[in-house]
């Protein structure tokens, strides 16, 4: 049978609509389950079976795998030549703080055309929308040729420490011609952004030892504390605009992405980024760069921040203690191309050459960066879906200034990749009332629903 | 009737050894109370009803006044002309890192000769040490001449930041001529050790604001983060050697504060110091110092040091965040001569010129250093007591490195102050596992109710 697509396209729009309801009782189910990786427990547990039996009341084959962490559920509908993939996570972040929600975070609450709970744009929602458009699609799957496979993973927000043995493990189970990512969101100007990319990651612990347990700091003349040398520490590593000073570690960033990245970087907003500034309250930009030159900084250079920093008491009022440790936990991004380890190996070595040789270094999680090339035909279908489902063009990012276990899916498993999502710039991930909006979840949905129906004719049409 | 001391002495000491086994009880009443300044509420409450009733209970007259924080008990026992008074505090530190208690802080536990419980050591072992003696020399206090007055307070371990207000409204209810401090403790020479004055206090935090709320670091090539300015802040305080670089930081030191310790330290073995090395399990002193010059280094120069410093995230695991402020808490030590306010100023003017006017500087806590002369009365009877309750000379300390209030009484209400108490070098005063000995408890009880007889006497013979 010959489909007529566009006859196809608005059938399938229109059944979305009738639908969505449905699926956001199913967000519901999903948000009800505390999935927190952070805790791990009986939420990651029953989070892992809820979405197992969501996908097989739905007709989805499924199987539960482990890469020594917590599960992976992968499900497949259809038995077209051509796979698509959805990457996602059943986990999220934790809630707190909890004082600041207005809601109760694990259980789904719609207010004025808002969806509130935690994971319903980081990344339930997604799962849901999904499912939604595998629905919509179903009756269709065998005339596109299509297969669609859900990996849903549990660890997304603790670093997936283990999603690379399950990519080793079962590479047949993984296999498909493309994918979605699991995330993408609405701008303020309405507009899709699709993000191509995703940094990685290289989260250290660094701590500097002092006496050997808290001391009453009247000692604090004759005891060497650890803080000053951490304070030390951190001075040296970047200098007065804010450039990382160890050697190495802006090398080896992949050509091919940066002349990709800098085409898609003409396409954007050099203004955009300013409304940044007024929303966190900041003068200026670290280093005072602006416009075009910003979104360099933010999007094609890797990363060094300290997400966290400590020694002695933290606490309300005052303790007088040299304290026995230091520490700062940092977050470094590397960009396509770099490895994280050879970052890890030249910034030991720096703290070494700087005198902080007995500065220990602990490895919390480590993954390198991955990217879709623009030109792929997954790319290409979202972006015209986009059009259909927005009625305005996306916004294509080369890769996003957050982290993401994409490499395993793009450079390993040699699948690209497509951004998809139903948050919006509102949307509070990782913070207190996270939520969505109505209207983007439905036109989530059907901008993979359509997505699909161009991928599959753009493949045809190609071949 | 004319006492025979020597007699008396002897009574009293064994009498010690009947009763303490009581005292010890009392001390358990008051570890069992988690009186934690730094925390207020309900422990400060119960923590100061409980010492009042015990001292009822055994006849003292009590009162209790406020300064306008946490209230201060005065209690008063006999009716002699001369009043020595015992300088306390009811309050402890707080007790984390909870998890390196081996016992519960809260519950007086005893075990092989050792007594563990938060305060033991500083201050509650004293309180208790002080009552027994007061119970074993009360039937004496007529003949004596001599009455006993408590000023137990509150708010020592934040600084006494209210003690001042009571020291100026409540003048005749503080009369005394001479006086106890709260502390003194064994050596590892077994040699027990007097100080005759303590640092004062100058405890700010200071605060570097970043971003008006924390921000996913995804951002952070763009977000300036305040930890890299309070990092930057602190290497400016000091330099290599640990000498801080503050103008005006050392200047104003009493004259002849200095000459008398010259005199004590020459009475100090330099080689003593070196065990804290091993105890701390540390390379060298901060700048190499050794022996003598660590003992100045130590006692006879100001200190500022770093109690607590945070930014960001510090919990377990990862987060990725641009902290929305960085904090630092700084503890500085003026010694006699120094005032703390105008350190505070060329605090805050330094921190300005080195390009941090931003940062804000809130004081937790301040007041002047004060000290005793060793030729004071008071302190030649406590001398020898000490001989006698420990078989050896005491080592008499100009100031310790510690802080206190006793400026107020030594210097504001002019009341000569000496040492005594029965912690020892192992007491871990501040950290877990605070402990003192049973050993020390009987032989600090001994040496107050000596000292007391010693000065009843020396007084009538100096007249």
């Amino acid at each position: 049978m010959v489909l007529n697509r566009e006859v196809l396209k608005s059938k399938v729009s229109s059944s979305v609509e009738s639908v969505y309801r449905e699926y956001v009782k199913v967000l519901a189910e999903l948000v009800r389950i505390p999935t927190v990786s952070a805790w791990g427990g009986d939420g990651i547990k029953e989070g892992c079976e809820v979405v197992n039996s969501l996908l097989k009341e739905r007709g989805w084959a499924t199987t539960t795998v482990s890469g020594g962490g917590f599960p992976v559920v992968i499900a497949e509908l259809g038995s077209g030549s051509k796979t698509v993939m959805f990457y996602n996570h059943y986990d999220v972040q934790p809630p707190d703080p909890l004082d600041e929600w207005v809601s109760n975070p694990f259980s789904l609450a719609e207010k004025e055309g808002l969806l509130f709970g935690r994971g319903v744009a980081d990344n339930k929602g997604n799962i849901a929308a999904r499912m939604a458009a595998a629905e919509v699609i179903q009756p269709y799957l065998d005339d596109l040729d299509l297969k669609l496979k859900f990996v849903i993973e549990g660890e997304e927000e603790v670093g997936s420490p283990t999603l690379s043995n399950v990519v080793d493990g079962y590479r047949d189970l993984l296999r498909a011609e493309a994918g979605f990512w699991e995330t993408g969101y609405v701008g303020r100007d309405d507009v899709l952004s699709i993000s191509l990319g995703f940094k990685g990651m290289l989260y250290v612990e660094v701590v500097i030892k002092g006496p050997n347990r808290d001391v009453h700091s009247g000692n604090a003349p004759l005891i060497p504390n650890p803080a000053w040398r951490i304070a030390k520490l951190l001075t040296t590593l970047k200098d007065e605009v804010g450039n990382v000073k160890v050697p190495g570690f802006y090398d080896d960033v992949d050509g091919e992405f940066l002349k990709n990245a800098e085409e898609l970087l003409k396409g954007l907003d050099p203004e955009e980024l300013n409304a940044l500034k007024e929303e966190l309250g900041i003068k200026e930009f670290v280093g005072g760069v602006e416009g075009l030159e910003a979104y360099r900084k933010l999007l094609l250079t890797p990363s060094l921040n300290v997400s966290g920093l400590y020694a002695g008491y933290t606490g309300k009022g005052s303790k007088t203690i040299v304290p026995s440790k230091a520490g700062v936990k940092i977050d470094i991004r590397p960009i396509p191309g770099q490895d994280p380890q050879k970052i890890l190996n030249v910034f030991k070595e720096y703290l070494k050459s700087q005198g902080f040789a007995d500065a220990e270094v602990f490895v919390e999680s480590m993954y390198r960066s991955g990217y879709t090339n623009p030109k792929e035909v997954i790319v290409k279908a979202s972006v015209k879906a986009a059009e259909e489902a927005y009625g305005k063009p996306p916004k294509v990012m080369p890769i996003s200034a957050g982290s993401g276990p994409m490499y395993l899916f793009t450079h390993v498993l040699k699948i690209p990749m497509t951004g998809a999502g139903v948050g919006y710039y509102g949307s509070r991930v990782h913070a207190p009332n996270e939520n969505i909006r109505v209207k983007d979840f439905i036109r989530g949905v059907k901008h993979v629903a359509l997505t699909l129906i161009e991928y599959s004719s753009m493949r045809e049409s190609s071949v």
